[in-house]
């Protein structure tokens, strides 16, 4: 194979052969093809794009870089969810132990928060002792225990990815639809999946700003799982404002377990239950969205819910005490309070603002060696279309540092804006693509 | 600088800031970039191209990466020109001894062949003794002494060059005319330059195949000239079929020998004179162009050109016998004869076809570490439009390896159609570019 010619097919707008791109693949995975070729090429895809059928090859070559998960030996149907990541997105952590008491088995391998967006495993690691690193036989044995595992991604699942993830973040090549598509759709399908119901954010706080490139992405992602056999069902949901009230890591776990226990926000209740019903209906375990619907709130009425994901934070070595008493979590010892500086309604509740604001404090990191600071974080007080007093608190805020609380406030003064019209948020699910 | 978001900005169509080039620049060049982050750059710039002005700060970057040529305490216009390569394209050897007769400095910097085009210093270095190397003070020597230098680039003349042309090479990048420009522009633009006529080839044999890429390649070229207030002109001349009727290194040296004592085929001694009186006006040492003409055809007449080439091959070491007695040039030992199958009008004699035979039979290179065979190649004994008998000569071949001789010949083959209807040649000089 010649790389050059390879590079210079793409770079004319022509398609990769199938045998091509396994190769280019495999060929930087094993330190064959140097960064700077697939530097120059990944250019090239994210300048002329790739084709369903390429795209579909591309991603397979991925998924089939490192170890392939399979649980064919469980009997229960395998789903994950997955989310493109946003601001006071702790959803997962209350919907997978409610789709896993119906019934269905979630082998979750998420990821940790990198810039604005938060991540799972941040959030779980706020609960003492919790272990994300799980080798393939423990994965295994707790996922056909308990029906459900929460880990990070090993070093032999998808290799490829890392590696072209890694280059991509310094080469200018993250935005490409095409790229980021293969990137998800790689890892979730090596976790050997009956079906996957995917969370595309769009909005300001979302890595998708805009409906069109929200509905190419997941009608991408979606084509992968077609094409891989795959069921993958995607909504498309509303990341212009904060989910829920808290924006952090172990006031997330918080507010999850309000969830779990029949209460929490109404924006996180509802996604949380639209993303279960879409779980449920692709594990084939629920006959129609009513039904679904039914086995979720009957999983959390019934106390399965909580108890299932008390059983997988033991399972995974977390202190159960902090499950039913939440101010055993970790907390910075600060609280200052943003407060509405007159009457009026609020316009808007800045996501992208409020996740840079949140990295600032402690709460995220911008690079992949910062640690996180699981105790600090927000609890905004205000959606959008909420009418506020002069005084009302619009945000408070844990922190520890000063001199990263000043950053922070300086940020979050911007986030909310209050008028005097009235406003209306946008929708929480914008659309459903299956 | 953030390297990242100057190669978002190049991705995104945008247009780059001045510093941010030369920090890029530069960077490159001081290893304070890596390739990956390079190729990535070049791959976007190669789609979305630079504008005029960027173009200039880039290679005005590019040449002071390096030492810069100051000839100013010579008296004569220092005048060079460069040929952006062809097939039996050795017009520089007899044009500068003609033009530097004239009373123009020539401090002609060269390069050596590659792919299916020849390299003047690979042609010269056929002259027994002939040292293309020189160091700084001894090329500054030499011009001062003879107004005629013809040497190889020094490690020290746009570092930023040699690096990036090198990972173009290898990344697919090569194709893009604002680096194919800056690239031959900043290095002529080193040499301290008053003046400079460009030979933008086009046709098959060329790298540009169509008039318009040529056109827009010369005037690219011709932009960045003005933006850096040096003269230039181009001229767009024929490279559908070789130039003369040699293809190889010593028979090319033989042939431009010819054209130096007036002889010489019609079509390279055009081109020749052509160039040199663009030469000679753009060095302010002839008033019209008929006078020009007068002025190379005396230089030819009187000796002084022959005489010229021969101060300067024993000035940088060659063997002057061979100057006199071109049988002392080396000449591999067979001859192969091709010769017409049938009576007809030459269609074509592909240029391309021809460069690759002449690479295979071990004149030129595909990669920078091979070795020529100076001794070997072609005489192409017909031109386009040509009518030639069943068995007349085509093409007769040096050789000194059968297997060499077979690869070679299958393409030959293929490089002569004849016909039945009349042909024409294109013109041999399509455009000036000014």
């Amino acid at each position: 194979m010649n790389v050059v010619e390879s590079i210079e097919r793409k770079r004319d707008g022509h398609a990769l052969a199938a045998e091509e791109i396994r190769a280019l693949i495999a060929g930087y995975t094993a330190d064959a093809i140097p960064d700077y070729q697939m530097s120059a090429l990944l250019m090239a895809i994210l300048l002329r794009g790739l084709s369903a059928d390429e795209l579909a090859v591309w991603t397979d070559a991925m998924l089939h870089s490192g170890d392939v998960l399979d649980f064919s030996h469980i009997a229960a149907p395998k789903v994950d969810k997955h989310s493109t990541g946003g601001v006071g997105d702790k959803v997962s952590i209350p919907l997978v132990p409610m789709v896993a008491a119906c019934g269905v088995a979630i082998p979750m391998i998420s990821g940790r928060g990198l810039g604005h967006t938060g991540g799972t495993l941040d959030k779980l690691e706020s609960i003492p002792g919790f272990r994300t690193a799980l080798d393939p036989a423990e994965f295994t044995r707790l996922l056909e225990r308990t029906g459900l595992v929460l880990a990070g991604q090993s070093e032999t699942l998808v290799p490829a990815d890392r590696r072209i993830y890694a280059l991509r973040d310094v080469t200018g090549t993250v935005p490409s639809i095409p790229l980021i598509a293969s990137s998800i759709m790689s890892k979730k399908l090596a976790e050997g999946l009956d079906a996957l119901v995917l969370d595309v954010k769009v909005g300001s706080g979302a890595f998708m700003r805009d409906i069109v490139r929200a509905r190419e992405l997941a009608r991408t992602m979606v084509g992968i799982g077609a094409a891989h056999g795959t069921a993958v069902t995607a909504l498309i949901t509303d990341m212009s404002q904060p989910l829920g009230r808290a924006v952090g890591n172990a006031n997330e776990i918080a507010e999850s377990l309000e969830v779990l226990r029949g209460g929490g926000p109404a924006d996180l209740v509802e996604i949380t239950h639209q993303l279960g019903v879409a779980m449920l209906l692709a594990g084939g375990v629920a006959p129609d969205p009513d039904a679904a619907q039914r086995m979720l709130h009957a999983a959390v009425a019934s106390g399965n819910a909580f108890a299932k994901f008390e059983e997988v934070v033991i399972a995974q070595g977390g202190d159960p005490a902090v499950l039913h008493d939440p101010s055993l979590l970790p907390s910075a010892p600060e609280e200052a309070v943003v407060t509405a500086p007159r009457d009026g309604i609020v316009q808007r509740c800045d996501a992208l603002l409020l996740g840079v604001a949140a990295v600032r404090l402690g709460a995220g990191r911008m690079t992949k060696e910062e640690a996180v600071d699981p105790g600090v974080g927000f609890i905004v007080c205000v959606k959008v279309g909420d009418v506020v007093s002069a005084g009302d608190p619009l945000i408070r805020i844990r922190w520890r540092h000063p001199g990263r609380l000043a950053e922070a406030r300086s940020l979050v003064d911007h986030a909310i804006v209050l008028g005097d019209t009235a406003a209306f948020p946008p929708p929480l699910v914008h659309e459903r693509v299956v």
